[in-house]
């Protein structure tokens, strides 16, 4: 096992990787900007080291900084955390012709998931659905309707080299899809000077479900189910969820796995999250996640296994600790980001923190770098806390959620926690009943 | 399920108290003494009133008062929580008789259970086993004699009359046995003026194990385990976990049955622990308690069950949410109890709290009402917060323990939290070898 980590993130999962090292009775290495110097993880690690100005590029990005940083404290690994350098092959590269190891996958898995198009490619390799549709541009009606008759309708009409909604059309039955090939052409020729077209199945009201897997060096890879992550705003995950009330167990069982064994045919070895769209019983692949998930709390709540210590484990070469036999889904977790900014505007709000009171209890956890009198920085992401739950059952957990947003208390600056209370009152989150579209809808009122 | 509760309590436990009640969706009424209009759990409850001066005479063990808070806010049930009014079974009676839920067992149990040659032979009774030894006065050497032989050596005799260790003497064999015999009586005869002796079998090494059991009002107990309780310092518990490293399956399943048999044959009705002394594969009856225990908590994280839950469910007359066979023991939990009071000379430590932070993370539990700012005031227990974890294996929430020890902050007042971190490092204590004797040797500095 690793006698020395170094950390290369900051906040909440700095923190979350100190824990599990702490408890694996390894050293830690703290690494930090010039904003982050009193930050709690800074304070609990073994050795901290400056890395650079506020600037993520200067800082938390500059591979050089972390990697010398690494080699004066003598850590024999690093764990990138998430966000920053944790899906970027060269560092990882780099960090291995260090002769330390990348608490992460190979590059070649960094490279090939990094890729949209390379992915989406691996995934129908390696058995993972994908969105039906045609492979590349569209050359004429005549296969416009031979595919969209394949897919099923609706279908989405999307220009090749588009963006932004532009030359985007739905079309829901044949009758109006020769009107909406011809709309989006025209739009793609007059927006981007190219009116090359391609089409996929149109889901108009999907979930976000999402399967965590992990791997070891020894050809093991297990699922630990789906997380419920279709709660989002501006397709930042705003609370989560697991497992999903959407899915029955032999969903589940299937999904996993597929995912486990595709992952198994890659021979991929730490922690990795496959994204899906969900709907109507069927799932098709958006990404992967070759990294630790900020969610990844609810799994762990439900399935009693630490993934951290394990992604460290297996890193290390050690062989999973646990079979899939072993992964027994109990009860139901939620986790809600809670997030330094304005409830209503959403706008960033750092500053001092004048009162820090974490939730307690029976079934609560709680992930946060924050202390009374901390200064959230402005230089990065608003996520500050994590509030997690669990219960027996989801109705047990959700009225946990309840009195422990009750409990919390955050003062100096402004958070999202009014926007969870609202949004777990509402009648069509108590019954499980949203989509990806529906928090959008939440937010502006019209829901 | 009643609609409101009031709490009869004050401090963590009226704060444990009211969250489960939050998430059972019933209403809360906090009653408090002047010293602690300021506490957290009266802050958070729906309702609360004052019932009288700091003097816990005057206020938490003020029946009349209580019961008029209970009557002016139509509270349909009281929860008298831990200590205080909550083995008195004259309150229990006088709220029933207001037409109030005692939340607890009944009356005749609390008697019972409450005075020590009672609660013995209702354990003699209901197939316990109790310390053997003399059922009464020694009437001469013959009968001394007679008895050591049937309970073996070594043996206890211990004036009648007895206390502060007066009139007490240990004979390990037949040879020293008048000696010890006529010792005792003559010390006791010249402390307290009666040289009537009794005697019982002398355990040398033995361990604090509890069995805790809940049983409803439809004729279901079910036991969940033991919890190992022998760290002690003068009879006060200070640090307790579960399962105990000192049992065998076949010893836990053994005394649960007892214990659960027992409860069913006597028509217990509520949450109630089971104490006895354990050495050499046996154990020994010691007392019963009547209500929750302050360590329960560490029963809820190897179980998943909710016991508050459970006792205020049961209670109001519904069947116990699960059955013998639901119950499955799950890794390991520790709970430190944090007093306010100075780590080397163990002298009581109120005043104002200038900082708190609690632990958090993975498998990590705190039970407390402080908050940065708040004042303990110098008039009740010391116990200010619990710190409880869990892990898959003891060595895993042992190690989780020392991490969230390093993590507690609690400022402006002394607390026992390095004596804490002292004990969980001493070797004994890794290997789960010490007796109820340990820790005051250790304190001591004998070890």
């Amino acid at each position: 096992m690793f006698e020395k980590v170094l950390i290369a993130n900051r906040g909440e999962i700095a923190l979350r990787i100190h824990r599990a090292c702490r408890e694996m009775g390894i050293r830690t290495v703290a690494v930090h900007s010039t904003a982050d110097a009193e930050a709690m993880n800074v304070r609990l690690a073994d050795e901290s080291v400056c890395i650079g100005p506020p600037a993520s590029r200067d800082s938390y990005l500059n591979m050089a900084a972390i990697i010398s940083a690494a080699t004066i404290t003598g850590a024999d690994a690093i764990h990138p955390g998430i966000g920053f350098l944790s899906e970027n092959a060269a560092f990882a590269q780099m960090v291995e012709e260090h002769g330390i190891t990348f608490i992460g996958p190979s590059p070649e898995h960094l490279i090939m998931m990094g890729d949209k198009v390379q992915a989406k490619d691996a995934a129908k390799r390696f058995g993972i659905p994908v969105v039906p549709g045609s492979d590349g541009e569209i050359t004429g009606e005549a296969e416009a309707k031979r595919i969209a008759g394949e897919t099923g309708y609706p279908v989405l009409i999307k220009a090749a080299a588009g963006g932004g909604g532009k030359g985007m059309r739905v079309a829901t039955s044949e009758a109006d899809l020769m009107a909406a090939y011809t709309m989006a052409r025209t739009e793609a020729k007059a927006s981007f000077g190219n009116d090359a077209v391609y089409m996929e199945k149109y889901l108009s009201h999907p979930r976000h479900i999402e399967i965590q897997i992990i791997g070891d060096s020894h050809g093991n890879v297990v699922h630990l189910g789906e997380r419920d992550c279709s709660l989002q705003r501006r397709h930042q995950k705003v609370l989560e969820e697991a497992p999903s009330p959407a899915l029955n167990a032999e969903q589940r069982a299937r999904i996993g796995k597929i995912a486990a064994d595709a992952m198994r045919s890659m021979g991929y070895k730490s922690v990795g999250t496959i994204e899906f769209l969900f709907q109507d019983g069927e799932f098709y692949f958006i990404e992967m996640n070759t990294r630790l998930q900020i969610e990844h709390p609810v799994t762990e709540m439900i399935t009693g296994i630490d993934l951290v210590r394990e992604q460290i484990r297996v890193a290390s070469g050690a062989p999973l600790s646990f079979t899939q036999d072993d992964v027994v889904i109990n009860g139901h977790a939620f986790e809600c980001r809670i997030n330094a900014e304005d409830p209503e505007t959403f706008m960033p709000s750092p500053g001092r923190v004048t009162d820090f009171h974490a939730a307690g209890g029976l079934g609560v956890r709680v992930d946060s770098a924050l202390y009374s009198g901390y200064r959230v920085p402005p230089n990065y992401d608003s996520l500050i806390a994590k509030l997690v739950v669990h219960g027996r059952t989801r109705n047990e957990a959700l009225m946990r959620l309840r009195r422990a947003l009750e409990e919390m208390v955050i003062g100096g600056i402004k958070t999202n926690i009014p926007l969870h209370s609202r949004l777990i009152a509402a009648p069509d989150f108590i019954n499980g009943a949203y989509d990806i579209r529906w928090l959008e809808k939440f937010v502006a009122g019209e829901i």
